[in-house]
């Protein structure tokens, strides 16, 4: 059983930004040379979050709308008056989506649905260098 | 330390079916033979996800309510342009509802609630088969 | 590698109460001795979730507004037909959340950003003493 942490360095626009890091997560498990496991996928930093969804230009607006309903940029929020950075929305949307996700493989593979990608939610105010933690653990 | 990947079979109506997964999730760990660890649970697609709830008739109400509230299936989605699938509600609620679980077990249990079931919420507007994976890992 | 099982007591307020396990967690992980690998975190319970947001007081009303918006504590709910326990928001409220965390470790140390940090949230309505498994796997 082997543990490999790596990181996939991503650049956001903010506002509700999505970004497909199946891709490289694919290469580096395949690199890990780890065979059957779960990758934990987890953002450092609390106004952002992970999940799945079929990486198409429809979603990429439909999502950040229900996010826009659940919790709209320009409403009011307390946190806004502790730090006065106007991203209070950015903080709700990221608590309510979370941080990690964990997903199996088995052959070297994610078990991934054919249309189901990973993504990085970026929920700030502003753009940003993001840094996801994909950690491997299996045999 | 071992690593056991399990499937189980779930049918649904669609629609924000909830299917109790705990009973087949038991036995499944039970024949693994591992005793202490985590499982996670995974559902591959976009248009579903898995949580716990305590599983009763009442809630098996109020939870599509509520997802019904967060992304209406009527409402106009982008993606729906992209496919002509009609099933923009299924993919928002799936991604805010997360596609993993991941749940610790202690002397071959998991150490779920007494009245908290794992559970499949299937979000797409028809029947589906859906396949869940259940990944054992732990020694 | 080694699985240590872990549990953090906590006493909350409900009604969304937000408490911060952070720097219990950190303690236990550096008792365990593990260096690398992914804690997950796991409430029992159907009424509480686990999510992790920057902890300063904004928030902490901010985080319970949003959800007051999302399943109202005193809308109609068909789960208090069936239990008469006048808590069915607390039930819809967990779903959307999620019972789980995983966060990864490395030397020791949770990969958390600065300003994040890991909650439970109890969504009962009333005081309850929740027990967080706090589940560490690694080597």
């Amino acid at each position: 059983m082997k543990v490999v942490t790596e990181y996939i360095a991503v650049s956001t626009r903010g506002h509700t930004d999505i970004k497909d890091i199946t891709p490289e997560a694919g290469r580096l498990l395949a690199n890990s040379g780890i065979q059957n496991g779960a990758v934990t996928f987890f953002v450092s930093g609390s106004t952002a979050g992970i999940t799945t969804i079929e990486y198409e230009p429809g979603l990429l607006q439909d999502v950040p709308a229900a996010f826009e309903k659940l919790a709209p940029e320009r409403a009011h929020y307390a946190h806004d008056a502790t730090w006065g950075d106007g991203n209070g929305s950015s903080h709700v949307r990221a608590a309510l989506l979370g941080a990690s996700l964990t997903v199996p493989f088995s052959g070297g593979k994610m078990l991934l649905g054919t249309w189901q990608q990973v993504v990085l939610i970026d929920f700030d105010t502003r753009a940003r260098q993001r840094r996801v933690v994909m950690q491997i653990m299996g045999e």
